[in-house]
């Protein structure tokens, strides 16, 4: 920075920029982009500013002014209105003509002659003329004239300074010394439902009626209208590739399963294929793609999972033994952490030589079922995969299919959360089901929503996995998943449960955050409408999030002061605030509460004594408030949260 | 990043870092510097990694070992030992002896079999072997037959675990696939006085007894003992050049001067010469080398104004009229800021074609004065020249002479002063100067000495200058310029007066923050020991500054809490607190004001109810402090400020 002599101006402290431009930030596709860039330079002149923006691969880029805000800082909006990869950076050069209409506007102010000043003008717009079009040429020469022709040097400034003249010598400002900022940002512009979406994970072979069997996909799809009317968006399965037989895991992950037991779905590869086939006891490859078909028709994305590992069975291990790791002893190590051991499965070796085949490989996977429909693909363990693996993994599949969205399913530590975002995930996994005392909430999303992570990071907020039952459910039953529900579905944009959610399904392994009876080991039949299911409540935070466009933002959360502890108060709005969503939620699952709460009113879009109602999307209740305080009551039991809109 | 598929290790956010690299950190001779940086990897391996370090231009990196200290974050202290520009960087990879270690550790603990992983630790130590000296690969041989002979797993995996080996293991880890930051940072190391030192300015014309002349350079020698008794460690004087005769300004800034007026010394350049030369009546330049060298003699370093522009009469418009920007009616523009005019000065036109030339010149005249002695340079107005011209001047000069200090007189918006200072100034002057109120006070010092600033910024704070006579020393009288003098001394580590602060001297032009009678136009005779001067003060506070190396630090700076809203609290400490100062300051200079002070006594190197002595470096009094509370009265006439060492 600064090598050039004729490069002066400072471009510095753009944002949004993510590690001064290793990464891009991610957008969706009819976002405005914000940005700000610091922009100055020595003396006292004038100076003009554009963004320059363009989808990657375009040849022209196109132009938005920046404009001076406060304390050489600038700012500028661009919409993004295609999928893919985005770029931007920026532009200043001094503006002489406005400079010197400054300068001769002051010395008329004082009275001075500024004989002299008026000739440096008309140097300007002669050097304007020598860049000019034919047509801007002839205009300037007439205005040229004219100038002549007006007597008093007060007129000639007047006349040098209409709006439309000072237009047209801005348009020609001579940039051959503008100053272009030393990095290219990107952006990578994602489908709407990389931000909004709603998710329903269910392991398909337990979405029938027979205990002794799995369900087939034909079966599964008999419960997709009941998934859509709950007013989910998307339907993810965990792996429904052929499941080893070797080393297979019993109920509960018992070191040895009996012939009868299903098996971990995350076992993947079987003589009957890898990671490119289906399940026998699901159906076929035409099963899947109908059932594909029907989720479509009623409104379901499909999500698969991307689980990279290998039964002992599956065909990579005789076809392509160059990706594994050879032990000393001639063995293949099988997955372990330990003390845990994952007998039925087989990591891939990344530090193979054979990386680059490895790595072809795994696109090759992703392309086959993008070509059987599925656009999303939640990623199981990617932390523990080399970094530069996702980097191009994702690139290379977006390029040639912008649309695709990929789910990190990292639980680690947190800059290695953060890291896979920035290489390329478009949603991930976050700490929110660990999150249930009203400082550790707000702390948490403050950060997800309100600090840089904001422009890379989109928290998917699973309420449940099938690996995590989080002791707050499980203490608290049925008024505990109301609240996780609704703090999952307001919160952030994306949220999901795992079924059995809906049913307040809470039976764990004594002392453990795991299910009891685990669906990865065994087959289920749940009763859909079994008593105390939560579904009523569920379907009416789905209404709400597709009928409230400000519940379909992620980083427009803001936190409001309540007095009692166990209330957390939040609010969403649009940016014209034509539509504010308050949230009021005791977070306690045993006890009542009352507290005031206490919300800035023009948060709200009112004004300080304005009386405004509120009505709870989740009772239908309504009420009037006004001012800054005001009181609620909520019964964990009967009504866990108050879901406001603002009228 | 990330592109590279073998190099998998995120290296982020080292700190400091200035703008991802673009400019270096400023350290002094000696520093030991302290760096951290975020390091991991996917997966569960250990890791190891380095921080890189060299003198800009050698051929070899000295390593410094990184340790992990807090999640991912990892840290290290290398010491910076001679002058000129260093550069730094990191390399990390895995340390798969240790990986493997944690493993056999853990498997052995669960009471396993590890048949198959002591055949994987032989491997690796086989690994190490191929890349060891002849007499490490002896010793891993010997090592080997060894372990072969121990019967039990434990023996075997305690043999692998000892000291000394896991350390030669460690040093022969296979490095071949680490990954190396992708940025080398910089660092300027730059004299100790660019940390600390005390300025004071002089006009040497008005050093002397006839005010119907001006004083010489042997006649202002004479003030030199008395300018170092009172511990100034610079002295800085406004140009000493040549003055231009035409549009010589008169007594305060008349537009017109008479024929005895010895005009501004800011009007570079009469038919005696230019930069390069010396105004005849202090003498010639002979007279000014035996003037440094008095300065030397008696501890003291000389410090030139280099300021860029020429009076009507300087060589450079006949020798050089390309250097200036001739105006369409064939007239120069003088320096003008409307409505302010200078009509003794001309700019320098710096977009001019032959910028190269008038760069080289630039150079020539700093080479010139650096080849008399002078290795300080105060920087007349940098905000009105551009940044890449500064940028690779002072880089010039620097990588000629590493001991050269340039100090920016820059007094404009935020951003540009700390640009100025991002490309390469030593130090810079300060908004210190207007900021009187307790909370502005701190906000400010946290700004420079806490924020990423502290790295590349180094404060010098003037208590006044020939243009800047603050309304607070105008309002406040003598107790103002004791209370000044303090914050100046033992805020920061670098600060100055201008001659006349110590005389309490504060005659402004009515309503602005202007001398009456400047120097700037005129000749002054001073009585040096005029009643009510505060040279004893001034002197106590130099030499505290020389005793207590608390006080040569720039960013140890830290605030404490003060009842009172008129009392300043702070403390400098050694990193070991072993000299710990307490600055205790009534800002008021009119009222007397009591406060309890609140001080956390660990930050004074004592125990919480630790009773410890204060000792007042200004008044010599002492009084035993206890806890985290103790009472001051401070009355502004005879005692505005209590300056303890803590004993």
């Amino acid at each position: 920075m600064f090598d050039d002599p004729h490069r002066t101006i400072a471009i510095e402290r753009p944002s949004p920029e993510i590690d001064d431009g290793r990464f891009p930030i991610k957008r969706e596709v009819g976002d405005v982009v914000q940005v700000e860039v610091d922009i100055f330079k020595e003396g006292h002149e004038r100076l003009r500013a554009e963004v320059l923006v363009r989808p990657v691969g375009a040849p022209e880029w196109s132009a938005y002014p920046l404009e001076l805000f406060d304390n050489d800082r600038w700012r500028a909006a661009f919409p993004v209105t295609s999928l893919g990869r985005w770029e931007y950076t920026f532009e200043a050069w001094v503006d002489r003509y406005g400079s010197w209409l400054d300068e001769v506007k002051k010395k008329i102010g004082a009275g001075e002659d500024i004989a002299s000043e008026l000739l440096e003008g008309e140097q300007l717009m002669r050097g304007a003329a020598e860049r000019a079009s034919a047509g801007d040429k002839k205009h300037i020469e007439a205005f040229l004239a004219s100038f002549h022709s007006l007597r008093s040097a007060v007129e000639r400034v007047e006349a040098a300074s209409e709006g439309a003249w000072v237009k047209l010598m801005a348009k020609l400002e001579d940039r051959s010394r503008a100053t272009r900022y030393d990095r290219v940002l990107e952006i990578v512009v994602d489908p709407v439902h990389a931000r909004f979406s709603a998710w329903y994970e269910i392991f398909p072979r337990s979405q029938g009626t027979d205990p002794t069997r799995g369900a087939t996909f034909r079966e599964a799809a008999l419960r997709i209208p009941e998934i859509r009317a709950m007013g989910f968006d998307v339907l993810y399965m965990p792996p429904i590739h052929p499941i080893g037989k070797t080393n297979r895991k019993g109920k509960n992950n018992a070191r040895v399963g009996l012939p009868t037991d299903p098996g971990s779905p995350y076992a993947i590869g079987s003589e009957a294929g890898g990671h490119m086939a289906v399940e026998p006891s699901l159906g076929t490859l035409a099963d899947f793609d109908a059932f594909v078909k029907t989720c479509e028709n009623h409104g379901l994305r499909v999500a698969l999972d991307f689980a990279i590992q290998c039964s002992p069975d599956h065909p990579y291990l005789k076809e392509h033994p160059e990706w594994f790791a050879k032990r000393p002893d001639g063995t293949i190590k099988y997955a372990e952490n330990p003390p845990k051991k994952y007998e039925d499965i087989h990591h891939l070796h990344f530090e193979t030589e054979a990386w680059h085949s490895l790595w072809e490989e795994m696109a090759k996977i992703l392309r086959f079922w993008i070509g059987h429909g599925v656009r999303i693909f939640r990623v199981d363990n990617p932390h523990t995969k080399p970094l530069p693996f996702w980097k191009w993994l994702i690139d290379t599949i977006q390029r040639e299919h912008p649309d695709v969205v990929f789910l990190a399913e990292a639980f680690t530590r947190p800059k290695m959360m953060r890291a896979l975002a920035k290489v390329g995930f478009t949603q991930s996994y976050t700490y929110f089901t660990w999150r249930n005392e009203k400082q550790e909430i707000i702390d948490y999303l403050v950060e997800l929503t309100q600090s840089e992570m904001k422009e890379y990071y989109r928290g998917n907020f699973f309420a449940n996995t099938p690996d995590i039952l989080p002791f707050f459910l499980q203490k608290g039953g049925r008024p505990a998943f109301c609240i996780r529900a609704v703090l999952a579905a307001t919160l952030s944009s994306c949220y999901g449960i795992y079924n059995g959610f809906e049913l307040c399904e809470n039976r764990a392994i004594p002392g453990r955050e795991e299910y009891l009876d685990s669906e990865k080991y065994e087959y289920k039949v749940w009763d859909w409408d079994r008593p105390g299911h939560i579904k009523p409540l569920i379907t009416k935070l789905n209404q709400a999030r597709h009928q409230h466009p400000a519940l379909q933002e992620y980083d427009n959360l803001r936190f409001h002061a309540a007095d009692s502890n166990d209330i957390l108060v939040y609010s969403k709005a649009t940016p014209k605030r034509d539509n504010v969503i308050l949230a009021v939620v005791n977070l306690n699952p045993f006890e009542v509460r009352e507290s005031l709460v206490h919300v800035n009113p023009w948060e709200l879009g009112k004004g300080d004594n304005e009386p405004y109602g509120v009505r709870d999307l989740l009772s239908g209740q309504r009420w009037t408030w006004q001012g800054w305080t005001n009181y609620v009551r909520l019964d964990p039991r009967h009504q866990p949260a108050h879901l406001f809109v603002i009228e």
